[in-house]
């Protein structure tokens, strides 16, 4: 037995509303966001050290290529999905891919996370726990009442490590953020999850069991390119499209909760990646080859162009190739629309 | 001696307020701001009709084979200044071109007049002034205190042709721009001139002699190719760079202004261009290609580009090549700063 934590990263993801610059082929997680790696580069960084086994990608067929560009020199293993089915047919995946006994730390592809060092740590204090037979997600603290995160309450502590969750909330309307934010003993959820595989076989086989069936099935019968299995897909189109959460954890009995304070984003609109980059005095982030006069918390993003901006406040102006999107910061979520109209 | 007037069509600006679309090789009076055709183009036309002369151009070197282009099968003839020495200097060159009796109609290259109908008739309402010897402006009725224009004061009315002028006011601060407004009696000055060849001449004689003797050198000594006259560069150069307003206009006894109500606008701003131009129901005028979602009172050049507007109010958003300006409407004199800042 593997004493290493065994990295899950997952790359399904589309990020529409990061359109125009995440779109088709160029998914969110492999655009440099916020620096000069891309998100899904930061991630395989972050799990790159001592501790951890060799990093399991779980992707698509369209995201081979640029994943294994981008990769490197970092060894990984591929499992490709012939088609996206949500994270909890993801996940199955993986466990049927490993050892009962490992231990599997899942991550997103196109979060950030600051301060790697914390990071770290926080996965280490979940290890006791996940060792122990809990399903362990780690809760980022609410520092505004945001509705675009689902919610997780604290139930009982866990000695010092963490909490049993006591509930899952859905996205909340903006009233009951604010209460829940104002109560405390709340925490955004994360999307990153650390338990035994088979802890995580047991739970799927009573709570979501086709899903696994359907996982193990593609599994069995994936085909080996090199490093990459590309699954069975005809067995691996019959898994429900669920979310882990709705499948397994809000469902499980043995769910714990690790506080985590490490500088996370899930760069979930242009918004978040405004406030995840570094800005100047003026609170503006803009590329390389702006002008920006008498302008204040801007975000710019001109690609190969030159973007002028005079007297604009907390706008995003992203241009990728022909396409330019222009609007209010706080309109970010519906960068959608316009990914929903031309794409 | 001829019944017809001679247009003068002077094509020196450069009109730095209208960047990025406007710079360099390109100047405003070259470009489709407002529909198919650009404003030179659309200036040839309102004086190609009977009882107009041959359009004399007065252009820099730069600007002669895209005027060339634009006339199409137009006839006209070009006088070609080796640079740009403000108004009184070019309007000197055109003096010394034509024949003392003639009727010059001197008239800015980058103006829009909705109204052609009207603006033929106020011509012909300013002629029996300019044939008496007066030097003819024409302004246009105020609807909003601007202090981007000069505002001239009407004096005592000659006939019901026009006013003489009791005084030129300049750029006014916003305080005196709301006074004329509300007082009455002011109009702005539109940059376009009536008057006999031999009127200018003599009040030129009086007022400016260093521009005129050096125009008249210029000319004199210009060398010719084809249509196109291009003046002798050492003589044109020691004329000193003033306006007509300043060299002539406000010291001459004998200037009338003509009220017009044409559908005029300078476009000397994008504020200017969005306010003539078609705007659907909404207040946005958007080039083709443009997407806009709850978004009201924009301008939209997008060039070849795909501009997406979410949620934006009296914005412009302007491209043109590599260069995106996104400014406030009401910011819109401060494209020079871009300008200034790039070129």
């Amino acid at each position: 037995m593997s004493d290493l934590i065994q990295p899950v990263i997952l790359c399904g993801g589309a990020g529409t509303r990061l359109w125009p610059a995440s779109r088709g082929m160029r998914a969110k997680q492999f655009l440099p966001l916020t620096g000069a790696q891309s998100l899904f580069s930061q991630t395989l960084t972050r799990v790159a050290g001592a501790g951890y086994a060799e990093p399991l990608i779980i992707c698509g067929p369209g995201h081979v290529d640029v994943a294994r560009e981008q990769a490197g020199d970092q060894t990984m293993r591929l499992v490709v999905e012939p088609e996206p089915r949500n994270t909890a047919a993801a996940i199955a995946l993986a466990v049927a891919a490993c050892a009962p006994e490992q231990l599997l730390l899942v991550m997103p592809s196109d979060h950030i996370i600051a301060d790697t060092a914390a990071f770290h740590r926080a996965i280490e204090q979940g290890s006791s726990l996940a060792r122990g037979g809990w399903l362990v997600t780690f809760g980022v603290a609410p520092d505004r009442p945001d509705t675009g995160f689902g919610y997780i309450a604290n139930g009982a502590a866990l000695g010092d490590d963490g909490y049993a969750v006591a509930r899952f909330v859905e996205k909340p309307p903006l009233a009951q953020a604010e209460a829940m934010l104002a109560a405390g003993g709340f925490s955004w959820n994360a999307g990153i999850f650390l338990f035994r595989a088979d802890a995580m076989y047991a739970a799927m086989a009573r709570h979501c069991r086709a899903i696994l069936a359907a996982a193990e099935q593609a599994m069995a019968n994936a085909t080996t390119d090199g490093e990459a299995q590309f699954v069975h897909a005809p067995s691996f189109k019959t898994a429900p499209s669920v979310s882990i959460d709705c499948a397994v954890m809000e469902k499980h009995d043995r769910v714990a909760v690790v506080p985590i304070s490490v500088g996370w984003s899930d760069l979930g609109s242009w918004h978040a990646v405004h406030a995840a980059s570094n800005r100047d005095e003026a609170g503006n982030s803009a590329s390389g080859n702006s002008f920006l006069h008498d302008s204040r918390g801007c975000l710019v993003r001109g690609g190969d162009q030159r973007v002028s901006l005079i007297g604009m406040q907390d706008v995003a102006v992203i241009v990728d190739g022909d396409d330019i999107l222009v609007m209010p910061l706080a309109r970010s979520q519906d960068a959608r629309v316009a990914a929903r109209a031309h794409e």
